[in-house]
């Protein structure tokens, strides 16, 4: 390898300048994102501003076999960074225009970088919103290469339902766009959902185009406590199941809570506890809350505590979204480990207490968490990852858990993608299908230089 | 082709006994659509029955390179059917079991051959339903290949969003399964979605495992007539921008109400009409009339006629759906040609304005209909099919029409897919990712053989 990217490496520093760099310290932060997994160094680090630039990036790595690894905002769960054959992470966070709002037609399309709050930030003026919302202030193209979701995902669907179109380019350096503006199409093969959760090992994704939605006319969140982890899940079930369109449906165990209130200054309540947030008109939102009111009594839920006004609602989000921080920030030196199962609704409630089975006797800090609207929740470890014995009681732990989740017809990550860390479980969720992606996946790039080691087994 | 086919007869004659036939009003009737597009009679036709025997006849064509291609209710309106190259028409209406059916999960998996409407007679005891209707009595299967969707997409998708995991027969025999059945996941390329609109060119689906709704506790439908195209269009837009979750929204143009009136013996008033549907809790619905109706006001609609009863309710609808079939018998002997585009939402006024200026001077009976709420509408046109001139100049206008849509961001189909009836727009839609979308085809289905002639440019 040395040898071949000498002189691509050469080349790209005379072509871009400052934007090119090898220093140690840029390196090591574009080889990792922000979990556990080994991190693994590329030889160099270009900041794209436009497509363009991007494809002659590519153009140059392919000519020479070099790796090319696409880098957001660096907060993967899953090690898709890692440059685990060296190569070229190409930056994408100065691609960070947002290109086009229309609000007639409920769509926009943005560069790669932009990120999610920085969108939203500037769509509150025309009064709409991007409701995909992982967490992480991530940017968009990550975003679409893990097909991510997160908490809003229960009502407004993950990022495969949101992207309209992705500006790509090939391995080739070839640019295309893999659709229109058109709500619905049968023209084709369906490459936005091809490229949408392909972790940036078919193309790099440059450009997106997504829907919006107007901010809806009352949003209303509350808290609600429940003595087991059994009752959240069971009244969370009965809400989807009734088909009420709430917005917002967390689970958060105990434990989460007592970190939470460590780590964002708060006094919740310490116990097992669904939030939820509501989206309507006045009347809606009152209908949805009469319901879900109703449900919660029925499963043993006590009094709500609302959070109606705009701060106390950011603030309680925020603190939800810092749920990963949190227990991370439990022990000195540690690093998150944040494991990710998604399982049919009717499943959920066996899944989760077996996952807290598994959890009874681990030595490790450990929280349960979920967007249990949509079948999906999280177990976060906060290990010290230069300890390999309790590496492995989490590895050991985590295994269990996604197999179960794929024994009841669930999948082995609900949102946060393959990487390097779920591969060897792929074969055991698609069986022979995974002989199909690796068909494509060689058809659209023979000579493997798309972010190689993720999502296909060897 | 005789001398290698033969053989493959012979073997499927001798194991599908009865099953197989190659009687010339069978095949005949296996080589066409619903539509004008010339028919192409296959060599044979072959019954199957489970799974693995498709991938049976498959594997026994495939060693042979004999093309093969999938029929379920034969309602193709672009060409899907015709054999173009000759081969077996492998026909899947007797694949029509409910395999299974999850009220929990709101969702089911059926055999490909079940058609919408024995699905929804299936379920209506659980008390859910299967929302996307195309009008036709489609199969299921049918219609996952050409991503299909009709009147209730603007509120509950496309066969994009509602098909969780399909079975699949590869054009190697070999089956495949292409997700689970959890609400989302990132674990690895999205077949799913592959497989959805691909219009048997990649394999053949056999299972489908879809996404179900509880019956809403209220249903309203409203017809609403207008004194221009241009008035009715423009309460549409106004509805969609402002999020009002109707679930049916559909335009019939004066001359479709007149055809209607008389396929259908009803008395409607001939007049531009918006017909919608809402869906909801009695709050819910009655809150979505409220704005509907102010809007309908401001745009010059005048007074709802209410259709609440359910037999009234599904007389308004079958009408709607036999609108192909009205405009097709105004004339004796004629057959159907329906285009179908799809544009961004804030372009559908100036599109279909556009359209009713080429319709003026057409010499053939043609109407105007669509599903307004997702910016997609339809030309039916009642042509004489022996008559080239006739043929000749709807081509020029559908052509106009489709080549102004793709201007606009739009594309050349919204739901009847490409078959061979728009595979010169496909290019000009989607410029240099159509190279990738053959990369795709000749990755997977090396030989050509699965309904060859289809979808992609040659």
């Amino acid at each position: 390898m040395t040898d071949a990217i000498a002189p691509v490496l050469e080349a790209l520093s005379t072509r871009f300048g400052e934007r090119f760099s090898v220093s140690h310290a840029l390196r090591e932060q574009h080889g990792r994102g922000e979990s556990h997994h080994t991190s693994a160094v590329p030889d160099a680090v270009v900041f794209a501003e436009t497509t363009e630039e991007v494809s002659e990036i590519v153009t140059l790595c392919a000519a020479a076999g070099v790796p090319v690894i696409a880098f957001g905002a660096g907060t993967s769960l899953e090690g898709h960074l890692a440059a685990v054959n060296g190569g070229v992470s190409i930056d994408l966070s100065r691609m960070s225009e947002v290109l086009r709002v229309s609000a007639d037609d409920l769509d926009c399309t943005v560069q790669a970088g932009v990120t999610r709050e920085q969108l939203n930030t500037h769509l509150r003026d025309v009064g709409l919103f991007f409701p995909i919302d992982p967490g992480a202030n991530a940017s968009v193209g990550g975003m679409a290469a893990t097909r991510a979701s997160g908490t809003n995902a229960v009502r407004y669907g993950t990022m495969r339902e949101n992207v309209l179109s992705l500006t790509v380019v090939l391995p080739s350096g070839q640019i295309i766009r893999t659709g229109g503006r058109a709500r619905k199409s049968s023209a084709g093969y369906d490459l936005t959902r091809l490229f949408v959760g392909s972790e940036g090992t078919l193309g790099i994704i440059t450009e997106v185009t997504l829907r919006l939605y107007g901010i809806p006319e009352t949003i209303s969140a509350a808290l609600c406590s429940f003595e087991s982890v059994e009752q959240a899940v069971a009244a969370a079930i009965a809400v989807v199941q009734l088909g009420i369109p709430v917005a917002r449906m967390e689970l958060m165990d105990r434990g989460l809570i007592a970190a939470v209130n460590a780590y964002s200054h708060l006094s919740l309540k310490i116990e097992d506890t669904l939030a939820f947030e509501f989206h309507g008109s006045p009347a809606g939102v009152r209908e949805q809350v009469e319901m879900v009111a109703a449900i919660v009594e029925e499963n043993g839920g006590k009094d709500f505590e609302w959070a109606n006004a705009p701060e106390e609602r950011n603030r309680l989000w925020k603190a939800r979204h810092n749920a990963f921080y949190a227990i991370v920030s439990q022990r000195p030196n540690a690093k998150g480990w944040s494991s990710d199962v998604c399982v049919p609704v009717s499943q959920l409630g066996a899944c989760i207490l077996d996952t807290r089975e598994l959890l009874r006797n681990c030595s490790v800090p450990a929280a349960i968490l979920g967007h249990v609207g949509d079948g999906n929740y999280h177990v976060v470890f906060a290990v010290d990852p230069t300890n390999k014995q309790e590496l492995d009681e989490v590895a050991a732990i985590n295994s269990k858990m996604v197999e179960y989740a794929i024994s009841v017809g669930g999948t082995s990550t609900g949102e946060h993608g393959v990487g390097t860390g779920k591969i060897k479980y792929l074969r055991k969720e698609h069986g022979d299908a995974v002989d199909l992606m690796a068909v494509i996946k060689n058809a659209i790039d023979p000579n493997g230089i798309m972010n190689p080691g993720k999502m296909l087994p060897h």
